[in-house]
């Protein structure tokens, strides 16, 4: 199986994403990052949180830069990429695209972790996850 | 300790718990509802998920009829009553209201359930527990 | 153009959608049957609330009966169904399943409202509206 | 009366808040802090977002940084202060603790906006509004 280094995921506005200026509220983008997040994971063949996970995936940084609103029903694609991958986290950079409207561009970095006495410790990535994903030659940073 | 029957929450409608049509969503109702729920639990001296938790709570049904709206940064009152304990099943009754407006009625019946075998079944509830609830005399149902 | 009586909706449980107990949490469900609602709407050749629109839907009353669990990445089926249409209101029923599994059971009423000196009021169902809709046949109520 | 440059909003962790992980979900962090400039702007007299509204404030851009998790009922502090006052926008910082426990870091952008032909343009920030603010000798950017 071929690595994956992104995804492209399609999403449309729902009306309780909208908020009372009737655009998409702002902490609603990280949301629409996750989900292409998981879908990225599902299109390399995996679930990001299978029943029978050892390791776990914590949100350590996350941003997003607004350009132009989302409205109620727009249609959008949210494209995800990997940025970097290292021996613990991996880094994501996003963009939310509605046809040639630029509309956000957000990051995202993730360490793996597992839980020891109840808390949780960073841990190598397990290889047969890794092997699945390459950096993108498209990401920026 | 005095068997707890109802309580009071009082609340603050959200930016982000506001629609498009600058009202708050419909569905938020429930959360105010449950927030409600956790907050008589505190008021009986309980969590109702403690970090050693051996039951949960799986709701069968919820309901709410809406008679006014809320809007952003109303402030309101969240009132829960018990309306009746069985042997693995509690019923709440939940009014909400905004000084005299009376904004939403609701219900929600929960279940008491343990895990087995990946799965949840009902099971009585604690003694432990029922102890330290009782039915409102107020409720209506 | 025929009129709309029921419309499938496809959806997948996204994480930020579970919650603790590691199950859709009960309050999502009114979102499922809303944005089934929305499609619903555009099936008939419509959008819910149109850059221009004149009337809005309020929602009087919604409940949900749980009958089974959903889990993270599940796909399942919200199928809508006009129940009742009255001079100013609608019904709608609500199924949710995962495969032949039943998950959930729900009713939603909303009214045809009008903006009036900065409230809503109740206003009738605009024929054009009213005559892309019928009631299903199979519905319960 | 003393313009405002910083507010310390309390809050608790609800159930619908946290994940399967069972540490609160990363994109709630982002109401949060807005939870906490809304406070900051009544704490300030004023509401953000009031009937008789001529501007909007358009989030630009923002930022969380993740060092501990937030578990259900929990209660913590969000602590926002402006770092930053320009002709047409402000920037906040904000830190949530849990009592000594530093748990995230984030900022916000926002942008002054008026409705023109439909859409938003930036707009002055209006004396009356910017009167009541300070920038915190607290910030770091």
């Amino acid at each position: 199986m071929i690595p994956v280094s992104e995804h492209r995921y399609r999403r449309r506005a729902q009306f309780a994403e909208v908020d009372a200026a009737r655009i998409v509220h702002f902490s609603r983008y990280f949301r629409y990052m996750e989900e292409a997040e998981h879908a990225l994971w599902r299109a390399a063949g995996m679930s990001i949180m299978p029943p029978d996970h050892t390791v776990g995936w914590a949100r350590v940084g996350a941003s997003f830069d607004y350009h132009a609103p989302l409205r109620f029903e727009d249609e959008f694609d949210v494209l995800i990429r990997i940025a970097k991958i290292g021996g613990r986290s991996i880094r994501y950079e996003c963009t939310i695209t509605r046809g040639d409207t630029r509309i956000a561009t957000g990051t995202m970095t993730v360490v793996c972790v597992a839980e020891r006495d109840g808390g949780m410790v960073s841990t190598p990535i397990p290889p047969e996850i890794a092997s699945r994903f390459t950096v993108s030659a498209e990401a920026t940073a």
